[in-house]
């Protein structure tokens, strides 16, 4: 039989089963702290039509979908969480109570230029509180407070909250009597990419006089600690009334945030937030790790007044926050950053001289009875190769059953770290894997 | 703006909140079982290459395969976990320990016939143990114990795996003279379909003499307990080698399985039972609900002699077995069989009297301290609207803040179930949710 040369489709994330444990360990502590704060789960299929993907039209990720069509009907895999969640809130408006929190943890599609570290399958830990017609703005405080806890367990303790409103810069560009917002915002997006001066330019020659354009970038790039930049917004002494409800949300926000448990040096109000993409309103935020802000944002989002305009007359106003899991767990690994404790997936492998397998099956039910997590070897073969086989497993212990042992109804232990060995009785196994 | 009507693809399993949590129920008890039982996970790409999923070609299952080019490079979605398995294995030859064990918990994808309780998109539950060149029966006993366990712990104590052995089978159709062994399995494979009368129709056209016909009509269909159904195969008097060999597994694996834990009355010796596929080789298994036969078998698999012939040359023999759980969790609620328990999602909701908020947001924190997953109503509204809302969300305690009760440092609780509402402090809270 001929062989086909075994690979994958390039971009995509494949681990060994070591470093499988490493992220699967990520995605429980970011699952179990996201059912810690009472969100409920959402699994929905990756497939959607096409009609459902391409409702918003336009833009970079539209053309990224993995589309085909299957009989008559076009579909595509999904490339966020945001837009099936719209879906599923319009289609099951009438069975959901509001407001409404879900948690998603799944994978996204795009068909990206091949780059290192990023993955064209991907995914994404979304967490979203949906209103219907209002949405309180505690919200937006509770929900960086989730990942401020997720942060913590994953010992990356220098996670900053980097938060703005967009509320406030709209007002603030109106003020100046500028118009086309969504261009001012997108074109501040760019700074950290393209630099002050290029940003300057590019207002310039969409006829904002140069006088604004001082203003605004003495405005984004101002820096001092909360309180200062708090007092900064207040000192411009801006009557525009939007930008005077942006100030008081933010404002409000970022004290729920410290009374939600954040601590003050995780918060940086940075007025040059504005999370290029259109559709949000109020909060934004982006989340870097301090001394590492090369990787970028490792946890975005903000609110939006509108979730699932495209489906249906409800108004839907939610929060949200999204961690990208895979390229983050890429970029913790580049920069070494795994700090968080990791237990061998496996406790202790039983090997039994030949002959002895019964009661090795015997002891693993024994010890299983008590939810330790072991495992036999019974494959022939020197016994080498079966200490080998628990040192590349990262096994801790290893349990030797011979005949000797068996008459005295005990176990030879070795601890596989410091090569120590001792004969112990059942009960000593059960109390100390 | 038009509105899309939201709707999902057919053949998609979408469910609502509260089913989520209690599919995810089951998800988690698969997954701690398997954890417990020292498999490693595995959790890889959805797409692969065409070549890949092609490369054991032909097949009802390829048909079904999503397929689609992006740029020039030919995709398909995988249709099962064992072909990523074997590509991956192949693939990671050098870098994996054998015996490896892994499960994976993950979506593959058919393009079926639309038809109830058939999924387009489902998730597997696969567990797998590969060893190189060869691996011992000890396995074939200790999977389906992974499975029993499991079982268990889902509250469906009606399993019983119905275990037979591929080699013996074999052996069984050579002593009769018959080379075409795989066509023979698959005829039989087919009895609890097409009936008794039509396997005879379908080996008697295929120029099997009615003698030997009987012959195995009699062998596929005997019925008695597990002993009576070894004694019977020994009654035979059978002397070729390969049905001896099958035996002696047969028999061996089958007190191993008892030896490993599970129950006399959880297993039939079932000579019938074939698993059609042409790949398994020695034992196979069905599972069945006993008094729900028609539901189907609920977790299938066998051993292997060669997983990966197709992407190497090495010799990689295994063991698994699968449960199809999103086909599962849709008939045992159709079958009203979710006996298991699932704990409400929320245990408490907290809802502040005007002006209160931020002592709601003080009770959340002391209480998620100790792991009590809470939540605050703080949208305005009336307090009918808000206790309708821990209703439907089946939360099943009510924590009302008032001026009075902040006076007292007390909160009244509710319990929803029974109506009853006292005056209790924080500590009677932590200690009691």
């Amino acid at each position: 039989m001929s062989i086909i040369q075994p690979s994958i489709l390039p971009g995509m994330m494949e681990l060994l089963p070591e470093d499988q444990v490493e992220f699967n360990k990520m995605k429980e502590i970011i699952e179990d702290t996201f059912k810690k704060y009472a969100f409920f789960p959402m699994d929905n299929p990756v497939m959607e039509k096409m009609e459902i993907l391409n409702a918003k039209g336009g833009g970079e990720t539209q053309k990224q979908i993995y589309e085909f069509t299957k009989g008559s009907t076009e579909i595509g895999l999904r490339f966020d969480l945001t837009v099936p969640l719209a879906r599923y809130v319009a289609m099951n408006f009438s069975d959901l109570n509001f407001p409404f929190r879900r948690y998603h943890i799944g994978k996204s599609y795009r068909g990206e230029r091949n780059q290192r570290g990023r993955y064209r399958e991907f995914y994404q830990c979304d967490i979203d509180i949906i209103g219907h017609d209002n949405l309180s703005l505690y919200n937006d405080a509770e929900i960086p407070m989730v990942m401020a806890e997720i942060f913590e367990s994953l010992k990356l303790d220098n996670y900053i909250f980097h938060y703005n409103n967009r509320t406030m810069l709209n007002g603030f560009f109106e003020s100046l009597g500028i118009e086309d917002t969504v261009f001012a915002l997108r074109t501040i997006d760019k700074i950290l990419k393209i630099g002050e001066e290029n940003v300057k330019k590019e207002f310039i020659e969409n006829g904002i006089s140069e006088e604004k354009v001082n203003k605004i970038l003495e405005f984004i790039t101002f820096k001092g600690d909360n309180n200062e930049t708090l007092q900064y917004l207040k000192s411009l002494d801006i009557s525009n009334e939007v930008f005077l409800k942006g100030l008081e949300e933010l404002e409000f926000v970022y004290e729920e945030m410290l009374r939600f448990g954040i601590k003050e040096e995780h918060i940086t109000i940075d007025l040059s937030i504005t999370r290029g993409l259109d559709y949000y309103t109020g909060t934004v935020i982006e989340t870097f790790l301090k001394g590492y802000e090369s990787i970028g944002s490792v946890c975005s989002g903000g609110r939006y007044e509108d979730l699932a305009s495209n489906y249906t007359k409800q108004k839907l106003p939610g929060i949200g926050l999204s961690i990208g899991l895979t390229r983050l767990y890429y970029q913790l690994k580049e920069a070494d950053l795994i700090n968080f404790e990791v237990k061998p997936a496996v406790e202790a492998l039983v090997i039994p001289m030949k002959g002895m397998e019964n009661y090795a099956v015997d002891l693993l039910n024994k010890l299983r009875k008590h939810d330790i997590i072991v495992q036999a070897y019974l494959e022939s073969g020197k016994m080498k190769k079966k200490f080998n086989y628990a040192d590349k497993l990262n096994i801790p212990y290893v349990i030797v059953i011979g005949e000797d042992e068996l008459k005295e109804e005990k176990y030879s232990l070795r601890d596989m770290k410091t090569g120590e060995q001792k004969l112990v009785g059942i009960d000593y196994l059960i109390e100390n894997l």
